[in-house]
């Protein structure tokens, strides 16, 4: 089944410690279009500029991402700079320009209305909501958000909560959102806020995921699944949009959702995430192969499997 | 088989966001010796002082742990006074009287000699290599140190790593004793200063266990054991402690060293770092089953466990 997300679009200049790279294709919605496009069939919503080239666009349509509804507007792509210390777990914002993502008003193409699967990446809240009403047929929804929005968008957040049936956040937002240091009793709280499921990110150590009572017609024991430990991270940009992309995408190519289901997406969220930090931007998502994917599942399978 | 134990006695006066407690028995040894003794023969090595009344040792040998290796010394036991903040992941000291343990010379009784595993808890590690001399015939040595001998008994420091088989350290030690921010080529780099194996911990995250290539006749994959998400920890004093507890403990109970028998220790030092943070000091400790300890086991695994 196919699935629609509607998220940032980005020119980003990045340094960390591996180097420094300048102007590539980046965004929340380039991200997770292309982790999510060795699932699944992937239709992207975005803005970008005039500076987004023909070039630009093939590297969606390469992976046979469905580009219509990529509104092409007047002036300049967002744009976005980061740096990184040794410490690979946070970006220091160097410089934003929204450009035309200012202005952005998400509109769904109608050949997109048929999609079952919708993920709502990082953009502000209300927008979420009027992108996820817009899409009356959607059978599962996907969300993201951060600590900007969680803090000055309360009220805008908790509405979109309730339409979003699976959100992805990290430790630091899940903590934030509930107002609670303990992750489980955060989690509790969260879900209380509306999502069947919460999938809180935890960086190099995984990640974990939390179902409310009775969520999908399976128990409400959390599961959890590693990150596999790498030697170099080059880039670590995209890394939680990556993993969502593959979590949702194989989510969108199962028959079903059961709890083992849920579980594979997990692994498939981390081994995403695991292969995009290896190169700058979406560089290492341009030329994968299912193969290669099922081998470093396998990899992580074994880093945690007794028998 | 037996194992040894080397490290403080202590009482401890803990404030954390759950209540206080003051004057507890604590320190590495104990909380090392509870923890182990659920699955092997434990012989612990400590020294206390006056104040250390025949109602402290029933803790230790209402468990069976042989307790001649405690000296009784004239003066106070060891104090230590720690506070925690919301983030349970750090103690702040707030007071540390090393009474008795300041002149601390471990000495193994006649009777623990036959011993063939060996705990060398968090002590200057000149201390640390003699004990281990001391032992002739140990097989098995497992290792503790933390970032005080890190940075400054680094010579001392790096002649007990040769003597160490299996060194269980944190991220930030493991880190700061390589100087390498990435954890795997930290990693690396501690596995060559001697150790055959490294066990780093990573709190509520887990664990992982890396080895020295062609170590134990097995892999060198890493592996990683997840950490029970608790809603609440009352006190985290001693996690780290009753996980190598249950690590090695574990490990000496089995007939041989293999990557299956190394995996499942590294879930049973989870399990126990998981009992230990339910109450004040080793309080949970004193009054488990083996069957809760397997019944916990079991719920570590399905956390991460695919079909």
């Amino acid at each position: 089944m196919s699935i629609v997300v509607v998220g940032s679009i980005a020119f980003d200049t990045v340094a960390t410690p591996s180097g420094r790279a300048e102007n590539i294709l980046a965004g929340a919605a380039t991200f997770f279009s292309l982790a999510a496009s060795y699932f699944t069939e992937v239709r992207v919503v975005g803005v970008v500029g005039e500076d987004f080239t023909a070039e630009h666009e093939k590297v969606f349509t390469h992976r046979g991402i469905d580009t219509r509804g990529i509104e092409h507007a007047k002036g300049k792509t967002f744009r976005w700079g980061g740096q990184y210390s040794d410490n690979l777990n946070e970006a220091k914002t160097t410089f934003t320009e929204l450009n035309v993502f200012e202005n952005f008003q998400p509109h769904i193409p109608r050949e997109y209305q048929d999609s079952q699967f919708l993920f709502l990446a990082n953009i502000q809240p209300s927008l979420q909501a009027a992108v996820r009403l817009e899409m009356g047929g959607v059978q599962l929804t996907g969300g993201d958000t951060m600590n900007y929005w969680i803090k000055d968008y309360r009220a805008e957040l908790l509405e979109t909560l309730k339409l979003v049936n699976i959100l992805l956040i990290n430790d630091t937002e899940t903590k934030m959102l509930a107002g609670d240091h303990s992750l489980p009793r955060a989690a509790k709280k969260v879900l209380a806020m509306g999502p069947k499921a919460l999938v809180v990110k935890h960086g190099e150590y995984g990640a974990t995921i939390f179902f409310r009572e009775g969520a999908f017609g399976i128990g409400s024991h959390p599961f959890r699944a590693p990150a596999l430990p790498l030697e170099e991270v080059k880039d670590p940009t995209g890394a939680g949009d990556s993993f969502a992309g593959g979590f949702m995408g194989y989510l969108a190519s199962q028959e079903e959702i059961s709890r083992e289901v849920l579980k594979r997406a997990l692994f498939y969220g981390g081994v995403m995430g695991s292969f995009v930090v290896e190169q700058f931007g979406p560089e290492r998502l341009k030329t994968l192969t299912r193969q290669e994917i099922d081998g470093r599942f396998q990899v992580f399978r074994e880093l945690t499997h007794l028998e």
